[in-house]
């Protein structure tokens, strides 16, 4: 049982102080947030799997891979630290040990994140006095800020929380991230950070928080190709004093609500950006494997044909199935079936029962399920991705019409 | 030696007739083409590796698959006739049927090709009239109107051919392609045919063509993602009376005079659509293997971060080498050098020696070479991909700025 919290953040949970603020690493904008916990954190945290990795991506790396008790999490935009070599990560070290001294915490205990530009060494003497403004300006409603200041390209900040019901007590999820369904495929870097007042040994939360990524972060069209800067952490502070074990009753409720959280966050990036008019769900059913499940949604949740279609409002079956078709998975398109939320489009054998008008209704809402069943085995996975809105799509939104 | 003759076309080289026609598949514009060679010619072709197949693909590759003598090619845009089952099965055969009854030829020596609209069924009636008109119109400067004739989104009409100077005396070898780069990474249906007046065996011709095919077609960021209807066909009429074989001199000129033919299709298929300004070609060089180096390429060709920041004129040679690090090629990104045409612009060890303004005049050309050196092996490709230009794009080409 969770249930969201309007306008939840990074500070719901008790024990977070968090901040965000400006210090001209970015023209006007805020570009440095902090999260800080009193209280030492377990941490979890997965990367980005591009070669090309990020200074901070492996700082922060390394502390999750030793389960370092964590107290903060430091990071900012409008510089990458990446592709900057050894001076980027002295720089990636010094920015990480001066929060520490600040805080009065280990050094090891404060995890770093950056997004930006790539290639250009850290204005350090810049970032210094925003690390130091920081760590003056925490606050217990702090999360909002931090959810600021993390933002690059994106529109809209993105936060949530949930609180969740346990049989011990009540325990708070919260998170912010940052990242754009506009650049599809994948690309811009995402960042998530999540923080929960439950108590979770390490190795239990980087499961749930792997689990997790992967029905959610990983299961959006902007992922798959990975940034150099990419990251999601999360953090346990225990303050609320409920302990999490694995296989407990807590323990699924208590994923569950994570899952949420996570899945939100992720659609939330999927809808960002500049044109983005539609949250769409791809499903896939009947799959032999998981994985052609998956690389089925994948071709189609990364489709331009589709996504033009479906904001131009085109019941395009033919490009939905012409694009799981060039998926690399073997299936008969002959037996594939179809659905615009629970209206059949196409049945087996090319059958096509498409009835234009409640097509045209269900794809002009705000949210729809696109779902294919490909009639090779039992295994289902749910993708979501946007609709493709700019003016120089028309042309295809608009070529069959 | 070989030249490239203006506004050449399918019907420069010699024996060939060709036409294009408005039946009524399309609203207004020309939709069938046909071309026709009264001498059987050898045929060769590549075909969509999608698994959904529209029936003219499979109807096409039986014949090409057997080696059998072709007079003509019958294409039609409008309609694709794919994800179209047994009826669409029997009407692509019913088109080869009449068409080659008209021309009193074999019904197998006509390939069919189409492309268009997935999922509707072929209006017979209007396709049948359209058959009849394009037979009477056949001509022997009629490869311009076939051209315009297999055209969909394309705004460009694509023709290209050239003179082959060998020792025997001179062949001609002239091709037609639609296909637009502005769907990225690809989906268009891409369709070129191609014609000489050389006399080639059939399955010399067919091992040139896969591999002309392999360094032109396939090596656009259109490609990979193969659309339902893609062909690529190769005819060979021997009406300059000079037989081409393998190992031979006039082989090697043949084949260097058919890549070049192949490769300005492709690049016009780049530079097509709404929007691209300017032809990059993305060389690699030193990698361990063949694969490895597309592997990178097309990463790079297909990433929309990189096409932004082409068309913003930002050297931000950071999103060219992130692109190759998430391509899936292992390597030492701290190794990697990257040129824009002979400008260094990062070298080992990430040594930026970017020169702005030299690399800002590079990249306000019309075309340009980016190139990545990655000192690991001896292997090299070049792919070709185009800008992203569209205004929805201007918030990530500006981003760096």
């Amino acid at each position: 049982m969770y249930q969201f919290i309007d306008n939840g953040t990074v500070t719901s949970a008790k024990g977070y102080y968090a901040t965000g603020i400006h210090c001209g690493l970015k023209k006007r904008k805020k570009d440095v947030a902090l999260i800080y916990s009193p209280t030492a954190c377990t941490a979890a945290g997965t990367f980005t799997l591009n070669k090309v990795q990020a200074a901070p991506i492996l700082v922060s790396k390394e502390i999750i891979s030793k389960g370092t008790p964590v107290h903060a999490v430091l990071i900012n935009s409008g510089n990458a630290n990446a592709c900057t070599g050894a001076q980027g990560h002295e720089d990636a070290i010094a920015s990480q040990a001066y929060c520490a001294g600040l805080l009065s915490v280990p050094q090891a205990s404060v995890l770093v994140s950056s997004t930006g530009v790539i290639g250009q060494l850290m204005p350090m003497h810049t970032f210094f006095s925003g690390i130091e403004q920081a760590v003056k300006t925490l606050r217990t409603d702090g999360g909002i800020l931090a959810a600021k200041a993390i933002m690059t390209t994106d529109l809209q900040m993105k936060n949530f929380a949930v609180e969740v019901e346990l049989t011990e007590g009540k325990v708070t999820i919260g998170g912010i991230c940052k990242g754009s369904g506009m650049i599809m495929p994948n690309m811009a870097t995402m960042l998530a950070f999540i923080t929960t007042d439950a108590g979770i040994a390490q190795p239990l939360l980087q499961k749930m928080l792997v689990s997790a990524v992967n029905s959610s972060f990983n299961r959006i069209s902007v992922d798959g190709d990975t940034s150099t800067n990419d990251m999601v952490i999360l953090l346990a502070n225990n303050a609320a004093g409920i302990a999490i074990e694995e296989g407990s009753e807590s323990y699924n409720a208590f994923y569950s609500a994570l899952e949420a959280v996570c899945k939100e966050m992720a659609k939330s990036i999927v809808v960002d950006g500049e044109g983005a008019t539609k949250l769409v769900s791809i499903s896939v059913h009947n799959a032999k494997t998981i994985a052609d499940a998956d690389d089925i949604a994948r071709t189609i949740a990364n489709s331009p044909l589709v996504k033009t279609a479906i904001h131009g409002c085109d019941a395009n079956w033919g490009r939905i199935l012409s694009a799981a078709g060039r998926s690399g998975v073997d299936f008969d398109p002959g037996k594939a079936k179809i659905y615009f939320d629970d209206l059949p489009i196409l049945l087996e054998d090319y059958q096509i029962v498409l009835d234009e008008e409640k097509a045209l209704a269900i794809l002009q809402k705000d949210t729809m399920d696109i779902a294919i069943h490909i009639n090779e085995g039992s295994c289902s996975t749910q993708w979501w991705t946007c609709d493709f809105s700019q003016d120089y799509i028309k042309i295809n939104a608009n070529y069959r019409t």
